[in-house]
């Protein structure tokens, strides 16, 4: 029978196949008293041994399907499970202590762990991750609970989960894993980025695919509309393989656009650019044909290692990046940390509400050498490229102004040492603070440029955490109250002859672009895989029409008004 | 030498007294093994025995200054400690684990708290609390620290704490206690309204005072100014004298107006009203003069509590506030929970930013039966006085129509019912989302009058938590930005002919008053203690001046420039 969850469409395209259910298991561990202590060890070999046996096959079959990297994970584990500073104290504790093998197991494991953890050193970090994994995976065998080891999928499935987390995506053979839907997430969340970065088709936020499907349905997941069909009939299931012929061929027209310009019906440019988190995503930035990065975020720089990174690291990464852009437009944004990003080795105090914290310029004007460190590699990186900086959260201009003053205080250090710094860097900032957006007049005249923090800036206008499922009917990037500040920021950037861009989900979303073009955005920036949909998108709106509809979306009341109207307008769906 | 600490002015006046130190005690138990468990009961023995003479000190000296009341608190706390089903267990803990006296005692005591706060039974719920309090006396005994006992003070001092809660505070002898200060904490902290409650002068946000001042130390706090002086000269001290003297002598001056009304030197009328949380609030409200109730938090009707109030305990609450107002307005603000205001009884889940999150009129929608018993209550009341509802935290149009169109049912259900309801009630809704401030043309078609939010609509614009020490310097009530939307919210209410008000901090803060009064707010709800101060300010004030300032101040580009401008042409300070 043929059955249809609704869910946020996260990622682009129709997916069919067999559905694998990706198990968050239940590993709860009381303490036991046990009568017979060497039972009970050799139930704790026992486990061990199978687990030894699952991950040999595992790391088999990561060499032939995921490469080296991958493997090695595994081959990690198996060192583990292989090292009697780990079992022997286990074994100890079993007998001394006359307790279950879990209870043993998670002591010793979660003491380890916390040692290497402790210690200031990348790789015994690793260690205590790979300790971590293998204590769940003996754990599972003792206590009966299944496990799921998506590196070890061999047909083409949909994955089907509660969420998906970095460490489960890196074990997912592109091959075989041709989509997948979640309980929880919404377009901002880890999987939906990841998602659209994998170019599958995603279904986030459907509350109910996990209880709703089991391994084994067939399952259609359409990333263009949201919909997640369990077991289609004959017809669905045809309808749908057409929907996802369309899709394809589609794909295929936009990837004509590679190398075109972006013009409007009526001859305006704009400039389509991409979302970049690393040096490797420029690959991915010029074949999609970006004209630009419109948001380089440098948080990867400080993230997954156990101090900040070097003037010199820094420098690396930037320069490369410009170069590889030859000359196309690179805006960098600097350091935006704190909130929902943590570095552990900061060490900042835990705050109540991090969405509303000690975060991003807030910090980096208080660290002030952290921060000097990133403006220096910058500015030495300039040389190589069209370089330009904006600030993150930026509320007052107070803060941009002391920003700003310390930049140009390391540009002069520089320039005194005789190092080349560009001469024309343009300084920016980014509007995601309703404060900046409200204030955007007196801001222009002191910025070279506003980059639009969408994701942010919805947060904050409508007062509701984008992490928050309770909250996300609130997360309306149509409502006028959004429109009317992005209006704002765009009029009072033009009045000063800046230019004015968009760096938030937003920026890529077919029914807000019509609407963007007409208030006069000089520069939409989204994933990378968006940019040749956008492309073709905005070859065919006049932006004169955009315009026209301004003064009437502006006015609406509701965001449901305006979504209804843009899409009889601009004949969207 | 004296050394002057600068801080946050919280409450105003001059106190001069001795330093009294309200020590926050270090109560960490260590789990020891004990060699002879027969001495170790001694010592507890020993501990409990010094608690209870400690407490009976306490109990008469409480009876004597305090009351009753609060003398019962003490007495509860000696039953607890002469009750064998609490110190046998502890005692046969020590004797057949052999573990050290600190660690029974916790242990124990731990058990017997879960296991009485999980019953659904308030009385129940307070002997938990009083066996944490005991505990905590006892165990400081066991470990030779000190804690501190407010409630036996008989002197006059100023408290020097951390920070002060609920519970400090009840201890409290309003005639011995002059003022305190806090190391942290900002206007909007509870110990920075407790002590406008309690009319007393209180410095908070010092971050140094509990480094800097010690016991018996000679303490200066002036609630006007922010500053809290350590051991001053005599010159210094008498310059205090003078100005504690004068406040005294303005204040006896403004006593005079609790019988006028609130008119400029123009003769414009405003009205001033008061912010209540309880029916026992309309004494102060009526005893300043306030003009009317402009925000009456309901909250408290459903805290510290086991379960929801019942329709009939809510609308003796609601008619007894509206009787006593005697047809003076009364705006209620329908249940406004979640965010750093939970529930226990409720159980909603934690969240990652609460202030982001499921609350107020969000909620109210989802959980619509606890929604509508208030509704039912209110509309009940209705017909004892002058009632004007508003709903807090709406961020769309949707959820207006949605709150109302339920209080619309409720009220045909009652007249159905025959039951009398007030056919006049204005039906209204906080500003205090900048989606609703920017939207607020809009809104003022549906609603019939607003009540600007100032404490959340500037933390949500400045995206800066409010009680997050480390982003403190963002909660600007004067930056521009906040002020251009107050400024709209009033403009669009009364283009529609509406009334505008504001509920938060800001309404009674001399500098924001002559700005409010120049953008046309009609109503300024305040703390009681504050309205008289208020009322002498706005005789003093010219409106028509006042206004003249608005394009100026609202075209300015950073809180510092407003503030000085307007002390300028304000003569303040």
């Amino acid at each position: 029978m043929t059955k249809t969850i609704q869910g946020i469409a996260a990622s682009g395209g129709i997916a069919i196949a067999k559905a694998y259910r990706l198990e968050t298991p239940n590993l709860v561990v009381e303490k036991k008293a046990v009568s017979d202590p060497q039972a009970e060890v050799a139930r704790f070999e026992a486990a061990v041994a199978k687990a030894k046996e699952e991950l040999e096959i595992i790391k088999q079959h990561a060499l032939q399907q995921l490469g080296e990297d991958k493997a090695a994970i595994f081959a990690a584990h198996l060192l583990v499970l292989n090292d009697p500073e780990l079992l022997n104290p286990i074994k100890e504790k079993i007998e001394t202590e006359r307790v279950n093998a879990e209870y043993a197991l998670n002591e010793t494991a979660t003491m380890f762990v916390s040692m290497f953890e402790a210690m200031d050193n990348e790789y015994m970090k690793e260690r205590a991750a790979d300790i971590r994994d293998v204590t769940k995976r003996v754990l599972a065998h003792l206590l009966g609970v299944t496990i799921s080891n998506p590196s070890l999928i061999s047909e083409e499935v949909v994955i089907i989960a509660e969420d998906l987390t970095p460490s489960d995506t890196a074990q997912l053979n592109r091959q075989y894993v041709k989509g997948f839907a979640t309980d929880i997430g919404g377009r901002t969340s880890h999987s939906a980025i990841m998602a659209r970065s994998m170019e599958i088709p995603a279904v986030v936020g459907t509350k109910q695919v996990t209880t709703e499907i089991q391994n084994g349905d067939i399952v259609i997941i359409d990333g263009l509309d949201g919909h997640v069909i369990v077991n289609p009939s004959e017809d669905v299931l045809a309808q749908y393989e057409e929907k996802r012929a369309r899709y394809e061929a589609q794909k295929a027209e936009w990837a004509k656009l590679v190398h075109e310009k972006t013009v409007t019906s009526d001859g305006y440019h704009v400039e389509l650019a991409a979302n970049i988190g690393t040096p490797d995503d420029v690959k991915g930035v010029l074949e999609n044909g970006a004209e630009g990065i419109g948001l380089y975020r440098t948080e990867f720089l400080y993230m997954g290692r156990s101090e900040l990174p070097t003037e010199e690291e820094q420098f690396e990464a930037y320069k490369t990046v410009l170069e590889r852009m030859e000359g196309k437009p690179v805006v960098v944004r600097t350091l935006d940390i704190g909130g929902d990003k943590e570095l552990p080795y900061l060490d900042l105090p835990k705050e109540m509400n991090p969405f509303l914290g000690f975060r991003a310029i807030r910090l980096c004007l208080e660290m002030q050498d952290m921060f000097r460190t990133q403006l220096r590699a910058l500015l030495r990186a300039s040389v190589y490229g069209n370089l330009k900086i904006m600030f993150p959260m930026i509320a007052t201009l107070d803060e941009f102004r002391q920003a700003k003053a310390i930049l140009l205080e390391e540009k002069e250090k520089l320039q005194r040492e005789g190092v080349p710094v560009a001469d024309d860097i343009e300084v920016g900032m980014m509007v995601e603070i309703p404060a900046a957006a409200v204030l955007a007049d007196q801001f222009a005249k002191e910025v070279d440029f506003f980059s639009i923090g969408t994701n942010d800036l919805i947060q904050y206008t409508m007062a509701a955490d984008r992490m928050n499922e309770r909250v996300s009917y609130l997360y309306q990037p149509y409502n006028p109250a959004i429109l009317r500040l992005i209006s704002n920021v765009i009029d009072a950037a033009h009045k000063e002859g800046k230019w004015a861009g968009m760096c938030g989900e937003m920026a890529g979303d077919a029914i807000a672009i019509p609407i963007l073009l007409g208030l006069g955005l000089d520069e939409f920036s989204m994933s990378a895989t968006s940019i040749l949909r956008a492309r073709s998108q905005m070859k065919k709106l006049s932006k004169e029409e955009a315009a026209s509809f301004k003064e009437t979306v502006l006015s609406m009341s509701t965001a449901e008004e305006v979504v209804a109207f843009v899409k009889q307008k601009f004949h969207i769906e």
